[in-house]
């Protein structure tokens, strides 16, 4: 049998395979069943498989199965139900070594799993959230993250990841604003290049990569009123100029996946757009991964965007429009078939989808190595490397928004901390969205991480209050907590996390106790979209109370989006913004408290005022208007911001040369100097603004940026280079150009901290 | 000379007259100064002419003349200052004279007048706001406002008016919330029709029609957080199907002028914008009037979209994309003839843009007929019909958003009723933006129409506080009034005023007091956004003193945008949304809160909990979402709500024939029965859901309505027509198209009460 000798080219294996199934093994390789439903765990920790997966298999078989070692309260799946990494590793082969050893063809399965900050399974590194990666602006520390996620992944079996989420976040209501790395395209490209290769690597076909799915394609981060996979309204030029352009520098550097966006563009949905899809991004950029759905969206196209009368033609118009695996797979299995039998597709249609994905088997090595090894999975999750990498990660991807007279770094010979908060001594709530459950001990709160710096006598604790809920029964402790010590770190914020209760904390005393409401914390995540910005519940009174004792209070927020809290920013001494910094983010945090590291964080989010303000994105077009009646358009924090515990000055932006034509490149530098008495990272940044051009420019674009380490007294020359990537526009008819003018080339701290230069783009016949 | 020769066809006529012209000549055609500047009042009332007009008229003459009586702050033009009817008309005649004979050809002005509500001059009507008359749901009605309004400018020598404005208003933030019909394309196109109607009529030719002006074209209701003038994001279905579509309507109606807006559309300015003018509006719809800038929007291609280096760009681009007048004409009279010299336009450009604004002065009849006549202005200004008319229009948009255990209608026996708040007796803020100042006896304030029922002496007064500010002075009085009463009418809300100072009121005796600030009060209007929605400064808290008092209460609102004021809606015993209602707007309301008239005003745009809820238009797609954490989505009251005081109740909805192919058409019937004991008008809505389409639909959308009056216990049938207009979406390549499948027809009382039956449309084959 050819397709199973692996001297032979992938495509005379694909076109041998192909040949001998039938169509209901095709069909089977394009669903997605949710793998933890395939096998129970036995009592010595081993797993015998289900009898629906025999009957899947014995009906066609799987292509691929969906979070096979997914655990949370979605799957049922708990730390005590679940697997550890050499056992998962053990699973996965086990319900491999069937499907192989029990179906004609022998296809092996394609493991896909959800690992956006390290794979959401027990026992995984859980990196910080990708709104906090984003703010390191550190695009090659997230390759590092993403190599050792493949490494945790592939090792248990799993060959496909569910991110990089390339999603352009245009309005913080939006639940699954901490799963984007930012509101800007360029930045987001930055990181989608790294993220290709972290994940996969120069081959699919190794032990440590796995297939990177782009999602979720296309512009799924403008939903109106940011409420999740609500229509999108949006032209053509911003559509290809913002959204798509993180998309495709990741298909340019190798994506071997894509997956649909839920919502609609003006009337057409993501998940039936065949420009979108079989147009854009197969014939114009040339992909030649394989696309698969988000779960649910062909449904989706029955009921709510209401394209299709009948799972008939749901399946027949997501397969014609370029999807070939679908999530799940429900509508595949049970309409596929007589979607053909009725002509609304053809077996041509089918066999391209059915070579797609069998090629990525091929590309993967999967026909040859198709199991996983429980010893490198053991050695490999949660490594140590793994957990200093994700301490590196949290730490420079907080931002300190605020430290008025140097509140910060507090010394280690103050006398006594407290350390108070909701989120102070969660179990789960600095993990975020998509994160499996985790033994305590793997991870680090902030009050873990305080304590280890001063030691437990000198750190009192109090939760205070609920993330949500009007409870004030943990004032009155909170309260004596705060006033026995010299300086308060309040830690607020929101929480994503699914929690099974175990995280829930008793008020009174601060011990964790099993809740009857998993969900007790939870206002962010997929699917919780807010209709306002401020802290929830009565934390925002708590922090009041706690400012009336007069010590100096730290707040130190972990949430999930941009929080709008005039009083905190106006009282506070210090603010640090930490998102969800995932296991390690009490250690991390406790190292900027006390000045072990300087913060080097920046917003890749603008923080509005209030929500009434939105949208408040920094891209915006000088047209945009001042104020409002109440409130100028000046964000709370701008994008880019963040403070440091030393200062940076910048000297001599200049660009060289001056003219340029529009094939032409510049150098733009600038002489960073760290001013100030300690060691620090500074984020600086290139910003671009198209003086006049033939259609609306943004006033100003990220089109630069470079993270530097300076040392007291040092000074750095950085340089951008600046050409077409950089200065090119969508004229009135879409094309790329560089248009001759000015254009100002802004260097500085953030985006409102700026200074220019000029550069002069002349026609291309004069030079 | 031909030209002058009318019974010449107007094309020859034409021919001549450009023929003759210097190009500074031509240029002149193009400009629209400042009318106002054009003239002083002598103390007789009489008008002499500027030397700056003089200069004008010398340097080739002007086209068109903005605003010539009109005053407000703006114009620096006050009650003293400017003009009354007669003096208007006598005014505008020595400006004609003066350009007619003293300039070589003697070619007539063209006087541009705002007239949204009535026209913008001491002493004309002033009618209830767009969105006011839109409430009415009355398009026959506003035809016999238009006629007025018509009638009263033109009779001054207004001979085009920059109305309607035909935006389709999608966030109530804007402060041009108010100058719109609806936040809905048919109901907006409705009014368009009867606009054209009644501002233009059969012929331009008459001493009492006007040229009407479609403004914003297009989309400027969309803009970004309801920011006056920002970008606009939208993609060319919704743009045509939503936006365009009342424009369209205009067009087919004859409409002989249209606006461009400030906004851009996916990066492209609409006043540079030559698919929207020259392919879309006159090649594919096939206008054939002549095309003007907003104020100041050809600078904005320069400062602002910067789509222009310089005003020889600006100018250039803009002509060249089919615009033909200036407002203003800043730009055009410095910079056209230079970029002719340069050659960004050809002289054929120019003539092209001058012969469209000469035919519409032959068409007007202007050649013949230059002037005004006195008498007609001081006998149809102000006249009783026009009274009348603002007073029964005043009725009709007044929408009654609550009614707890029939607190209204009040009766005449009650004994006292206070009238409270800052709208209760306030000169101007009833009138809404661009109204000029009217003499205090013109309006009618709620104080005044309540007392004209009760007497002074039953109605005590009191203001209560400001629209704005911290002040609590005025609880004091306002809570001692109420006691003393058995009912308390309390008008709160906002203001577009522009009031000179005279309608400021003291807060402790309630009288009218000159203000050192103009702008005391106003929340609303051009350039007025607002980032909340609630009522501002101190008016919550004075409605929670009064109720305390435990009498009931009425809440009148006076405003241009709807308020979000959860509390109200709660503890208020009766609610009236009035908008702003005009002149008669006192009146109005008495006979509303006495039961002299029933409630027949429903909402045409949709109300939210909070501003956090945004967008909230009822016209939505099936995935917009259910809810956010914090709220649903369902509204505070909905699109096409409003109660009355009797009740309605639908019966029989049925429709024939059930099946149609594309082309054809049934009838929706229902039998609609007053089941009250007063007789009272309803508002029969029609709704349209495509429950499978080959793009995504709104849920609903209206498509039909009628206002009926019915007696007690009188059943009326009514009967819609529904065809391809409302069956037709625009497919995949913007084709308009009727699909097979089922439509589900949705008849009742408002956009969230509907009875719905099916039609079927066949394939065309199959009948």
């Amino acid at each position: 049998m050819k397709y199973k000798d692996a001297s032979l080219p992938i495509k005379e294996r694909l076109d041998d395979l192909l040949g001998r199934m039938t169509r209901e093994e095709k069909i089977g390789q394009l669903v997605q069943p949710m793998g933890w439903k395939t096998y129970k765990k036995e009592a010595d920790g081993t797993v015998s498989v289900t009898d629906s997966f025999k009957e899947d298999i014995a009906a066609g078989g799987v292509g691929s199965l969906y979070g096979a070692l997914r655990a949370d309260p979605w799957t049922e799946v708990t730390l005590e139900t679940g697997l550890s990494p050499r056992q998962g590793a053990i699973a996965t082969n086990e319900i491999q070594r069937y499907a192989i050893e029990n179906s004609r063809l022998g296809i092996p399965i394609l493991f896909g799993e959800e690992c956006s900050h390290g794979h959401m399974a027990i026992g995984a590194t859980v990196f910080p959230v990708p709104l906090s990666v984003g703010s390191a602006w550190n695009p090659e520390l997230y390759r590092e993250m993403c190599e050792a996620t493949a490494l945790e992944t592939r090792s248990q079996g799993g060959a496909a990841t569910y991110s990089p989420v390339l999603d352009v976040v245009r309005d913080p209501r939006w639940g699954r604003t901490e799963e984007c790395f930012a509101e800007d395209p360029y930045l987001i490209g930055e990181y989608a290049v790294q993220a290709m290769k972290g994940l996969q690597g120069d081959s699919l076909d190794s032990d440590r990569t796995m297939v990177a799915t782009l999602k979720h394609f296309a512009a799924y981060g403008s939903s109106e009123g940011g409420r999740n996979a609500a229509p999108v309204h949006m032209g053509a030029r911003e559509l290809h100029e913002i959204d798509l352009y993180p998309f495709k520098k990741a298909v340019e550097a190798g994506a071997a996946s894509v997956m649909t966006a839920y919502n609609e563009i003006d009337g057409v949905p993501c998940t039936s757009d065949a420009y979108l899809l079989n147009d854009l991004l197969r014939k114009e950029w040339g992909f030649d991964g394989f696309v698969i759905t988000d779960f649910g969206a062909i449904q989706m196209l029955v009921h709510g965007h209401n394209t299709a009368a009948n799972g008939e033609e749901a399946v027949a118009q997501s397969l014609r429009a370029g999807v070939d695996m679908e999530m799940s797979g429900f509508m595949f299995r049970k309409h596929l078939n007589s979607a053909i039998e009725q002509g609304l597709l053809s077996e041509n249609d089918l066999d391209a989808a059915v070579r797609r994905v069998l090629e990525m088997k091929f590309r993967l090595g999967l026909f040859e190595r198709p199991y996983a090894d429980p010893d490198l999975a053991e050695r490999s999750i949660g490594s140590e490397a793994h957990v200093r990498l994700a301490r590196r990660l949290a730490t420079e991807g907080v931002v300190l928004l605020k430290n008025e007279d140097g509140a910060l770094p507090l010394s280690k010979s103050v006398g006594k901390v407290a350390v108070i908060g909701p989120n102070a001594n969660h179990t789960y709530n600095q993990l975020g969205d998509y994160t499996s459950p985790q033994p305590r001990g793997q991870i680090v709160t902030v009050l873990d991480g305080v304590r280890a710096k001063l030691g437990e006598d000198r750190v009192p604790y109090a939760p205070g209050c609920r993330i949500k809920g009007d409870s004030k029964e943990g004032f009155e402790p909170a309260l004596a907590c705060a006033a026995e010590a010299d300086a308060v770190v309040l830690v607020l914020g929101g929480s994503s996390a699914r929690d099974f209760g175990e995280g829930t904390i008793d008020l009174k005393t601060g011990a964790s106790v099993v809740s009857d409401n998993p969900w007790n914390d939870m206002e962010c995540g997929e699917g919780i979209d807010r209709s306002t910005l401020n802290l929830m519940g009565v934390q925002l009174e708590l922090a009041k109370e706690i400012h009336k004792l007069g010590k100096p209070v730290i707040v130190v927020y972990i949430n999930g989006r941009p929080i709008a809290e005039p009083w905190i920013d106006e009282n506070a001494h210090a603010i640090l913004e930490a998102w969800y910094p995932g296991q390690e983010g009490g250690n991390a945090i406790a190292d900027l408290l006390f000045g072990d590291a300087n913060p080097s964080g920046r917003l890749t989010v603008t923080i509005p005022k209030d929500v009434g303000q939105l949208p408040a994105y920094y891209h915006s077009k000088r047209t945009r208007g001042k104020r409002y009646l109440e409130t100028d358009l000046e964000p709370a924090y701008p994008f880019g911001f963040g403070l440091s515990y030393t200062e940076f000055t910048y000297d001599n932006v200049r660009v060289s040369p001056e003219r340029i034509a529009p094939s032409g490149e510049a150098t733009v530098s600038v002489d960073v100097t760290n001013a100030g008495a300690v060691a620090g990272d500074e984020v600086v940044q290139l910003y671009v603004s198209d003086v006049t051009a033939s259609v609306t420019r943004p006033e100003i674009a990220l089109k630069g940026f470079r993270k530097i380490r300076l040392a007291p007294g040092e000074t750095q020359t950085v340089t951008f280079r600046v050409g077409p990537e950089q200065l090119q526009l969508l004229d009135k008819n879409l094309k790329p150009v560089v248009e001759p003018g000015e254009f100002r080339l802004l260097v500085g701290r953030h985006s409102r901290d700026l200074t220019a230069c000029s550069l002069f783009v002349t026609e291309e016949k004069s030079l």
